[in-house]
């Protein structure tokens, strides 16, 4: 195990990703009052909402209001999603520290989610990329489907890389590797990374998984065998009704950085307060138990 | 990743390590529906119930009765936790397959669990063993809290380990090393099996984690790199109240074999029977949602 990083970086996605997946749409006023706790605990980076529009996706429709309304603490990047030039405009608006642009490895996947097929994606996420670049702002991309896909099952690795290879030489500097449906065990992560990290430096790959079916941390462990130092999670366990298809959350910030902890790799990131941040959204989502271990162990020391 | 071992066995702990720590007790006749069930998904070890005095656990009076109703199937081990040689006895009415015996590694845990010092629950263990194997059946032991005790904190390794000896030398011929309250990480594990695998061939020893903070199968992963190919788990990831401090539940059987059915490691377990005998614990324990992830998504298909 002598190549697990010693640092490992955090994206936390729960105000994006989290909540745009759960039926109760949060206030703006309490997803602003959790953004400023998140970004007190030492996380360095916050997915803080969508410029999707607010006709697909209703939870998200005040991202203006929240980035207009947070406490910018020095040191962290908020980032937003953005499906076009459109959004594009609004993320300006929004003063945001970073866009994130998405599509999937997956053709069915992307016309279901996109309307539209791979390669016109690549082109809209060109023109967004070339335009937020030229603004001064760096660019992330999601891959999703890219362990399995709801339509067509396992999608061929190397499409996936071609994909990202495209993305990164139109300026993208890091891609978010998604297991959308939280399917891959760490056989898949490994063969994966096996052919990823060949083409490309772990310094630009980030490995996002939803905890579908409980491999998530374990997934996460294989990501840092291969020396990758930068996972995607989501306080709480947030995103996705448990009975949605295809839609469980992502895997939990505090039960990640709890392994973390353990197993000595450094994120700079204080758990007591994290934990706060965990309760505070657990409360707000009181009608429904939230994946994290965390929050339903009583004992959170570290051991 | 090449140690990895291609055929892993599960022990079964639901009925006992799971039904033991619900508040809900299940009627007995339930009980041997969900063990014949279990019987017939290929799993070769069921931990059926324990002969521990029913005035300590209520939810495990009916062992006798159980033993005599279930069906059994050949091939399968059916074995029952016995605490002193008056246990055993019961045990041999209900003609079990084979012996549980346990202590901790831990001398406060043992004292408040057992009400003894760990050289006498040695002592004890030395009695119940010679006598189980005078006649004729095998014992297996637990070693509890050895990644973590709620009283004294970390338990160096080598006190497990020269507990662990006294045992085999005794004539056990497993050892189930358990992370009774669920603190460990992929760490702590990999520094265990270390000096653990040092001392005691892997054929001897079974890995038993609870899922208090998530970490179960990532702990799992870790054991597989070391070659450990025996765990314990339990279906729905059944046991503890999650109120209830220390007490969280079995790694999930069903989750455990998603993963290593994607890892493409032999179980001889079907998934379809094993999640049927999942989905008849859940609707017994609707009252609250079992931790189980392949219970929890829609979608079982294996990616």
């Amino acid at each position: 195990m002598s190549v697990i990083p010693e640092r490992v970086f955090i994206r936390e996605v729960g105000p994006r990703d989290g909540l745009q997946n759960e039926s109760k749409i949060l206030s703006t006023d309490d997803k602003v009052v959790w953004i400023d706790q998140l970004s007190e605990t030492g996380l360095d980076y916050i997915e803080v909402s969508s410029f999707v529009s607010s006709k697909w996706i209703p939870p998200l429709a005040d991202a203006l209001q929240v980035f207009r309304k947070i406490r910018r603490v020095k040191g962290v990047t908020y980032a937003a999603l953005v499906p076009n030039v459109k959004g594009l405009e609004q993320a300006f608006k929004a003063d945001v520290d970073e866009v994130v642009i998405f599509l999937s490895a997956s053709e069915s996947h992307n016309h279901k989610n996109l309307n539209r097929s791979i390669k016109d994606s690549l082109n809209n996420c060109r023109d967004v990329c070339q335009r937020a670049l030229s603004e001064g702002l760096s660019v992330r991309a999601y891959i999703s489907t890219v362990f399995g896909c709801p339509y067509e099952g396992h999608i061929p690795f190397d499409k996936t890389m071609g994909i990202a290879q495209i993305l990164l030489e139109g300026g993208v500097h890091e891609i978010a590797f998604a297991d959308t449906i939280g399917v891959s065990t760490p056989r898949q992560v490994s063969k994966f990374l096996d052919l990823a990290l060949k083409l490309v430096n772990s310094d630009r790959v980030s490995l996002h998984f939803h905890d579908t079916r409980g491999t998530g941390l374990a997934n996460v462990l294989t990501g840092l065998e291969y020396g990758v130092f930068k996972f995607d999670s989501a306080i709480g366990g947030l995103g996705g009704c448990p009975y949605a298809p295809g839609a469980a959350g992502n895997i939990t910030t505090e039960d990640l950085i709890y392994m973390l902890k353990g197993m000595d790799i450094r994120t700079d990131i204080d758990y007591e307060p994290l934990m706060e941040s965990a309760m505070f959204i657990r409360d707000r989502f009181a009608e429904r138990q939230l994946p994290s271990h965390a929050l339903q162990s009583t004992c959170s020391t570290l051991s």
